[in-house]
């Protein structure tokens, strides 16, 4: 099942809370989903993520066709059962990463050939494998398979893709099967379109006639001018339907996931709080710390003075960059925990303050303070 | 503040039950440290031990002192608070560890001159600056300077050796300074004397000359035969007082254990369970499970099927094994979760035997399944 609901709309901005349900429970919105690549968001077990107040995680069908394989995880009961997380989890098409991780790669009419990133065998990414695969793994909100080109592509380039995209959401959509409770998956269309806003229109255009259960904005935040993106995220946003959930995927630093929520979007995912803490960068209320720098050898302080996230109740700077430093996997744990928590607490932040009327202070803070 | 009390002893070998009284709480034995070697039981967090039933852990003055150093960690008001662990810590004195991994070394009558395996930057450790780490990072148990010689060495390079370690025990009791409440640390003489029984009992001799809070034998389970390192646990541990710990130093596996303990030994630390899970190797009640292997791909049986921790009343062994192939830190900590439970359940096992004097059956069942 699925189903969105808009619960406040802002009324300085195109703001909205609301609710996505699934079978596997609620998602407050705006919401972002931490990256479960290979099913576990990296160093954390799901019960933490539960606490840290994440409702939906996003794996990806590329990654479990390679590892371990979505037959085994069906033979499993899905990926949520495998990896013990009973909330809800989206999965992206693998239309992205076969273009960024596979080593050889052709795009024909009917689906992408690619080299494995792991041991260079051959496979053949269709539309409808890309559905049977997120079917396999028991996806609560599925992505179409698209066709992501390169932000520098020229309008002729682009507009060619967007059409290979239309064509293969629409074959998407009919791949999908009913599944033993007679029900069909949640489908996402994904909005490209490059750095062109009549070619985004195009095609958003073009999948909402095919009309899906939400609609994602694919291929920004990949190099692109950062005002370019919260342009285009903001102009996208505006032309799909406003009863349907927005996902800005790949979306991002903090700063960009205030703009792009004021421009209308519901759900965000990116790798930033899990990557940047195993880099050792962490987001904190008076803009970034990274943690090996000598200035925090003797810190007594915790990360961010003002966060109550377990890393920060227990452990200073000090403690931390010592773990770091000696490559500790402790060291990556906290630091993970406390980026999550970061997320966590901005959504949760940006949710009340739509709640209560208060969310242009949000921005307002977010537009003076650069360095978040 | 140092005690140790005996609870009861077993009717049919030389096994006790007892309680260690330090400053930060007591300590059943028989007992097991997990290694904290640079202040962290890799992967996990303190509470997490404690969940799994430790109470002591033991950290090590080599490593402290080259990093973050032991004036760092007295500055953060030791150890204990450095690293969020509320219980007992011991400390080994170095002396192992830089004849093991230092770059360079040259033993001479008043320490080791080395160099630091991670710079090559040239250190002299002595008994008294073993003892000011230890103290500095506010050791519960610390333990004396001694020389581990290989135990290939011949009889007389290893009486040799022994009077050293002697001498410098009788240094680091005297290097002992109060603190600021006027308690002064508890210290354990390390017995050493290679694969020679009388050379053992000298060693042991020159030290309750010197009189220790307990007694620690070092210097086995670094290659000699494994029937030899049990026959010497078991004499060596005949000679020492009845009445102080005695503490097999870098023992071991589940079986040398149990040996141990029959044979008077209280108190154990090694780097097995934490070490093997990281290279995928598990305790099983059932025998040894090396988690890569191809036969657990559809494996849905959790590690060990009498297990109730974690990873097991979570977790299949083809999720884990698919986490491990793909070098995810979940697997690594799923993995120590496990092995440090079936540590700590096994010890605890070995005082509820011994309190209901059943102890011999334990000792039946771990000669007969050898796989353990």
């Amino acid at each position: 099942m699925h189903k969105f609901e808009i619960l406040k709309e802002d009324h300085s901005t195109k703001a909205r809370t609301g609710i996505i349900t699934t079978s596997h429970g609620t998602v407050q919105t705006p919401a972002f989903m931490p990256v479960a690549t290979l099913g576990t968001v990296k160093s954390i077990t799901p019960e933490e993520l539960q606490e840290l107040g994440f409702s939906m995680i996003i794996s990806n069908a590329y990654h479990l066709y390679l590892r371990p394989g979505h037959k085994q995880i069906r033979e499993f009961g899905g990926l949520h059962k495998f990896m013990n997380w009973n909330n809800s989890i989206a999965t992206d098409s693998g239309g992205f990463q076969v273009l960024s991780l596979a080593k050889k790669r052709k795009i024909k009419e009917d689906g992408i050939v690619f080299q494995s990133h792991l041991d260079g065998s051959e496979h053949f990414l269709t539309p409808k494998l890309s559905i049977e695969i997120q079917e396999h793994v028991g996806s609560d909100i599925m992505m179409c398979l698209d066709e992501c080109p390169p932000y520098s592509d020229d309008y002729k380039a682009i507009d060619k893709s967007l059409e290979l995209t239309g064509r293969w959401a629409r074959l998407c959509k009919e791949s999908r099967t009913t599944d033993e409770h007679g029900q069909i998956g949640a489908l996402f269309g994904i909005v490209q379109g490059g750095v062109f806003s009549d070619l985004r229109k195009k095609s958003a255009e073009q999948l909402m006639d095919i009309d899906f259960d939400g609609y994602s904005i694919g291929g920004l935040g990949i190099g692109e001018d950062p005002h370019k993106t919260h342009e285009l995220i903001e102009y996208t946003a505006a032309l799909l339907p406003k009863d349907k959930t927005r996902y800005a995927m790949g979306i991002g630093n903090p700063a960009d996931i205030i703009q792009a929520v004021s421009g209308g979007v519901d759900l965000f995912d990116c790798v930033i709080p899990t990557r940047n803490a195993r880099n050792g960068t962490l987001f904190t209320n008076t803009g970034k710390l990274v943690i090996k720098n000598a200035q925090f050898t003797s810190d007594s302080k915790p990360i961010d003075e003002s966060c109550s996230c377990y890393t920060c109740k227990n452990y200073s700077r000090a403690y931390i960059r010592h773990l770091y430093i000696c490559k500790e996997i402790l060291a990556i744990r906290l630091l993970t925990m406390h980026n999550l928590s970061f997320f966590g607490s901005l959504m949760k932040s940006i949710r009340e303050r739509l709640g209560d009327g208060t969310f242009a202070d949000l921005i307002k803070r977010y537009e003076t303070t650069e360095v978040i």
